[in-house]
């Protein structure tokens, strides 16, 4: 098929998730899911303490700001009734280091799985082309037995959950999310 | 008693609203809620595009952004299993504007009451030192009978919640979210 110079095929979109960010991949899965009304689940904005603002120009311009530590994750919201809570991160390493997740961090999606809520992590393994869900209970049963300072990939292909690329969805976690909940309901 | 100049007798302190902001007033309701263990509910931060970022510092230094606009509300968490999700405003009128809530937040705030969750706003009459609860189902209720662009004080003195002031928790309104929570399992 010809297309008209500038236009490219179709064909040639990559779905795999090489070259994409999750957190690209989750923002437009997260807009799929609240368009067929599955979920509404949001990235939290990145806390910001503001200093300076010009307000003399035709929109208020802050000149003067700095990165707060956030005091939660990332990404929270609902699905079938249930709180939904996690947090997301790229590795290109072998392993996942503990330091790319802040303590608080850890803290807080215990403190949602105690109040009967779902927390997990989500992450992407660069190297392998790999993206697991791990629940937030077997995320901390690792600290708890292990002194490592990094859970390899092998634990998260052991306990956590692949999620498989796709075109819409992009990444499917509510699918695995959804096993969760009608594991419950049992 | 006497107190060394400088520290003021706690006794001056007042528990009332007047003069707290209700953000204040969430905040460290919302506080006291987790440490009890018994919600984890959080503000948003303000979403900001930041368009210039300064490294060379110690602290990375934004020096140049700018205000978006919120796609959520300002409020979510968990609650006894359920996901949470309110607009917080304050008015010195005696009526709620319509146009202090963007249409977006009370689409948002509709799609939670779908998906199982409790979305509803929190408005404080600094006028008459009175703060309500009103559900997001009476909120659309009255913009889809009413051509008015604002909801007088009566409508939510009749339909809503109000929210008594306390010390500690500072405003509880999820004694009044509890209520709800409560009606739906009998």
């Amino acid at each position: 098929m010809k297309y008209p110079s500038g236009i490219k095929s179709k064909k040639t979109v990559n779905y795999s998730n090489r070259g994409m960010s999750l957190e690209y991949d989750l923002n437009i899965t997260n807009e799929y899911y609240l368009n067929i009304g599955k979920a509404s689940i949001y990235k939290k904005p990145t806390p910001i303490t503001v200093t300076k603002v010009d307000y003399k120009l035709k929109v208020a311009k802050i000149t003067e700001g700095f990165f707060d530590t956030p005091s939660t994750t990332d990404y929270n919201g609902i699905y079938k009734g249930k709180y939904i809570d996690f947090e997301a991160k790229e590795t290109k390493l072998e392993y996942f280091p503990l330091n790319n997740i802040h303590n608080h961090q850890i803290k807080h999606l215990v403190t949602i799985s105690k109040l009967g809520g779902i927390g997990f992590i989500i992450v992407r393994f660069n190297k392998f082309n790999e993206t697991y869900l791990l629940k937030i209970e077997d995320f901390i049963s690792f600290i708890e037995t292990e002194k490592r300072k990094s859970i390899p990939i092998n634990y998260f292909r052991e306990k956590g959950y692949i999620i498989k690329d796709g075109y819409n969805p992009r990444i499917d976690y509510l699918s695995i999310v959804n096993n969760f909940i009608e594991g419950e309901s049992v």
